[in-house]
């Protein structure tokens, strides 16, 4: 049989396939006081809460979170979402052949070549002292780089969703410097590089790579403070007085713009300024494109936390184009 | 004698040139109760005040708003900005072969060009209702869209300030298209080209294209609500019924983002979303390099009025660069 | 068996009567698994949450929303607020001789009086470009304008709301009229009869005259908008060119005061200035009249959504005078 | 030669005639080092500024604060306003036969009927407790209450501006009473006459009657404070105990609504909710009737500091109905 | 078998101790229908939710409110926090000797001592007549004030609350002294012991000393407004005229700082700017201590309703000496 | 004759006295064309503007900024404030015997003493760890410290200001840890010390320690996270890795409490919030005092800039103590 994916579960389908376990927590019901577990289960389509009764000891050893399973059940609706009663469950073994990163909701492209890129980037700079802070900067940072997400909730919270993110305004960077030629790209890609590099410290992920909630230091200091620190100490560390020592640090200090933001300063030149700009896009198209995705064209969505509880339209001119 | 740019006045300097009268007015002295000619003059670096003391009766014949006049003048410092005192004045003959126009601040390039490249966005659209709609209100306003300033006293405040910030807008679109395929762009071209287009009927000009104040209309209900009504009247007599028409009032709606700054709705689709953010980009890149001109390297200007009372910091390296 | 009004339900009761099936919906329970019918009925004076246990395959038949139901019910307490318990259920026939409308909360008074009243006060103004075009404007949306309430959930949101609230605030105008001459009553009541009426292309309503919902054009565009549009299109429709275009858009425009609550200019002349008052006061008295309905003299009520979540008290003085 | 008034003044107009010293200070001139008397001077119309320039050593005994003079002088205008240069001057004497009373900024009618008005208020009330409270806390300050204005600059910011705009605000009570049957007219009532009783201890005036500035206890606690805690003594005073201390209190406190007006609470029940917008309406009414008589119709305002810097548009409308 | 703390309950614990009820509400069970007891249970270290299943008709006589119980019960953890199931109860008795102030969560230390310390302070005032006010207003008051909480939910909202957080306020004004010479500390005092004293007008309490609600009072016009009010009258009735009356109600009144949390005036001059501080600081070191107490070093919490929603970190620094 | 204090300085005066030049610029007269010198004289009790008419060559010479000058000139009164026109002026020889510290506004007290309390305060801390950073980083600045300023213009902005208003702030913690023994003094203290710190980098100073104007890093990053990153930096070098160093980043970045006054985070420990409070209390101490000096009893000031526009009044109480 093949997988069905959550975001195409219909009331009333029955299902048989492999899922990631995201969360599994052990629950007593209301009145009969009888023990079950409480499931979300994930593939890269989306997420689906799911309910075993009559659970039994060994339910646990299964669902283990970040691990896949393979279960029977049907689909119901409730309160106007899907949700799953399992049936049946059981661990997957190697001859399953099943690979576990098909189903972690992951940045879509290769990550190899979005690092390839942001290397290229850094190789280019005219600035070598320029250079080589940023290269120190992203080499410390290299490995959770690689497969971190850019947000717990919002935009790109997705496996290697960070260097997504950074690789896409790097690009979008790439396009507005051919209309505007007074930008120093240099001194953007830079700033886009290390703008939320500092993610890594803020926040703890899983190990599938979902984040699972935030550091002391990033409780206590959040990723700006974290990041115009880091470029500090390795300033320091590598004798590099510059400029761009100043510049850097106050690119990262003002790109969330609003004091409300965490941004204690607002950009005072141009490359600032827009990198945050930059940011916004490539942050909104994510989340708009997101979202259209379980609409139809001339529908109004509920309102959306990460666009501060705005309502997204879908327009049916955008629907005819893709068919 | 060549001309002097405003730009370039120093203290005692004595200049003997042409320049534009963009303000003239009689005052009485203080304390000798004597009048005096107090006058703005302009070319296309910046503007100056001049004073005529012991001002003869046909001065003001001769300072003529939005006309030229040939002075001889000394310049002096006062409070941090230079000032002309003018000793000698007549008025610009036709053998003096000046031509007005080089003396209006304008917007750089060719209208025309900026022209053409509006209408082949306007052509190459898929949707021809849009396209007719969007060509039809275009043409309505062509005359004053093609000399009208975007703003009083903001970013692209010059002659044909509005037709050049427009261009710039649809060549920053493009780019972005580019990365994001997912932008429909013949929305995107039809929201910008009309987004600002009623501030034709928001704002008055002088004869040289440089804004004067505001109509009524402008007063009572602001380019944003008559853009919105003039798409539903033209709507209805060209007889278009077509998603478009109301995803153009939105677009129009919702531009200015924040309801402090006009827009009771902010953009509920990707296209509405994405011209807030070229509308800003393109309006902080002329702010910041036109308050760059005005710097040296290293330095940090006084609050700026049109960035929020932000201070702008002009980087060294972007200096260097430019050596 | 006399109809027992909803507002009167205590503990205990046993209810055998008529009602009006505002919702129905069918659910599983949470433990047993089994199907439910879960109702909301409503009569003039409130409504109810209802369940049907045991639900048989008929019921949904039975539950039409905006249909009349004969039920046999016990009324519990369930978190503070009475539920129903539905024992017997029925279609009404005929012969039961209900009137539906009795069912529907609705305005109070007669609407055609009020109709008749409104029409008066367009007959009476001086200008006739005016007259011609509020008229026009009216009768364009004048079946809808006499069932829609005036809100989904605050203020007149019964059936016949909208045309309620007008009428009042005509009534009003001409008893403010009587103490400040300077206010020119036929422009303040062609603000009253427009400011609103555009919530009819806003919100969505169901058969019985209640809201269920909003529009597309109402999330993109707003009645605001709506309205300065439909201004704009019928005065060219019609062929008028008088200042009482400009003023009513600018009414229609400012009536909400506040950005934040959706006007982007504030007022700018008097009759726009007292007509968002008199919105006010109207919308005010009809708010703490209805709460007062449910609180006895000296008591302070829950947090009250429509007025931004402030308490409200109920004067023993009043109380007082009332018996 | 007639008296001109002030709001008649053109460039160059000669003028002979008696007008009001609002105040007068010696100055020295900038350059010349010589002193100048500078002047404010002011009629029912308007107040102009003056200067007398070569002062002669008995000037200030004629330009008194609160006296007549008469003067010659000379119109010119200055920043777009009209200024006046005098030449000769002298004090009044009782042979002028002016009236003082004829210069000083008056609120309009007869301050004996308004005030017979308003004890009529206090009479008719129902509740004994509350008229006798009533009345106490009123004839305690019902000398100031006859002459004091309602405000410094704002809205009737004239000579027994007070007592006429809580006279027009019962007036309008009536007339709402008349709409709205639910509103408690005697609670009314009583609120509109206590609500800015106390700005007789918050400001100081002049001898006639103009605001000159604030009283210490009127900056530490404001008129808000100081009238709940008179309520408070009056009533222990007189040994009344009723609900509607409490609810006189509360009116007082919550008249100006938001917290940043002075208001820590909201209005809690109908009638501090409407005590508020008639207060409102009268305001704007006088303010909106005030700024009309210096602007021609079709024309906007400057920003107006009493209405938070909005501009005012005067409706040709208006004049046309005015003609 | 010794009594358990509640803050001490973990998974599956046998608890056979004493408690005291909070609150007991008969509920009926969401599918099975069956009524059973829903019960608030404290102690000094916390309170839990309790249940009592097949509940008897007595069970109400028992789970008085205000009053002790024995239970048997077992500790479950539901939505990550502990509650009881009671399999048994009984009726507390004289042999049991238990006292119920035991169970109360009480402020620390003694309570006649602070009283003592606080008129000390009175006693000390220089200002003879201030002295009399101050003693005057406190013994009025004087049985409330010393059981009262300072808060429904917030700092110190335990039995006897206020009057510990005003003698810790006393002691702290007294340590501040030492450093600053220029604040006289009597009016300080004076401050600090009338702050919050008419809370005991504002809100009510239960036999126990636990805020059960607001008052109409309250609710209408606040503590502060009661004290403002209450300072005017007492001045009154011991006919004392000073300028101490003024200084006292603007403490009263400024001491929230911000309109928005009640204060309609800002402080004014330097012992009404220290008393707000001096409240902050003990109010935080309050609730800082408390949230504490339910941290590991090196732990973030959940966020406080009490800071603004802000999360509290433990320094593990804090926890290592502590050991 | 002896020195007349500019605090003194009454309309008519004659003086003959020493004065520091705090600016000097030449200027022209409005009319009259002539140079004139605008001088800005200080001395320890304030500063005044005064005019050197008819200016001879060598004025600037005699006018040298953070210099001492000896002038003959007469006090006038303009714009109700002290100015001087200056006579004769010459340059301050060794014989005059002047000594320019005693004319710059200084913090009072013994800067040694400051010193020596401070180090003694880094010496008893009991984390080893800790006192070698706060050491290592105040040392670093050492010099600076010593003479800065805590501000250009509000609170403590005179020289040795900022060592002044940190020891004052170490003797409040002091005092407060007396009263809440749960505070950790050593991290307190240590927050203390390093809060302001980089202010030495975030503003110029001229000569004679007044503040002159923001560093590039001032403007694009300010003290705070100029604090943050150096100690970062700091503890890096030395190798420190302990809970202080996060912790003490944290107090610093969040010690100004709101995010629109520059901390992007809350206080989240005990110590953080104590911080900002003690903080808050000797600033506002040191300006209550301040604005008290130029205040009689029973007055009330002008609105103050540093207190947010608040006015201050000067209670009679404490000037009758005074007395």
């Amino acid at each position: 049989m093949d997988h069905i994916n959550i975001i195409d579960f219909k009331e009333g389908m029955s299902v048989i396939s492999f899922y990631l376990v995201k969360n599994a927590e052990v629950k007593i019901a209301n009145v009969s006081k009888k023990k079950y577990l409480d499931v979300i289960l994930t593939d890269k389509t989306g997420e689906v809460n799911a309910k075993v009764w009559g659970m039994e000891e060994d339910a646990l050893d299964v669902f283990k979170i970040g691990k896949l399973v393979k279960i029977k059940a049907m689909v119901k609706i409730w309160n106007e979402k899907p949700q799953l009663t399992i049936h049946k469950y059981r661990i997957v073994v190697s001859s399953d052949n099943q690979d576990i990163d098909k189903f972690v909701p992951t940045a879509p492209g290769n990550v190899n070549e979005y690092y390839e890129y942001i290397i290229s980037r850094i190789d280019m700079m005219k600035n070598r002292k320029m250079s080589m802070l940023v290269r120190a900067l992203l080499l410390d940072k290299i490995d959770d780089f690689m497969i971190y997400p850019a947000a717990k909730s919002n935009h790109h919270s997705v496996r290697s969703g960070l260097i997504y993110h950074e690789y896409r305004m790097l690009k979008l960077a790439e396009a507005i410097k051919t209309v505007y030629d007074d930008i120093d790209i240099d001194l953007l890609n830079a700033g886009i590089i290390l703008h939320d590099l500092y993610k890594t410290d803020e926040m703890k992920i899983s190990e599938i790579g979902l984040v699972t909630g935030y550091t002391p230091e990033g409780n206590l200091l959040g990723h700006i403070s974290l990041g115009v620190a880091a470029i500090e100490k390795k300033a320091y560390e590598l004798g590099i007085e510059d400029e761009c020592v100043l510049l850097l640090k106050h690119m990262i200090l003002s790109h969330h713009y609003y004091p409300e933001y965490g941004s204690p300063v607002f950009p005072m030149f141009l490359e600032a300024e827009i990198l945050h700009h930059i940011d916004m896009i490539d942050a909104r198209v994510y989340d708009f494109t997101d979202i259209y995705r379980s609409l139809d064209g001339g529908e109004v969505s509920e309102p959306i936390f990460s666009l501060d509880r705005r309502r997204v339209y879908k327009p049916k001119m955008t629907e005819d184009e893709e068919n």
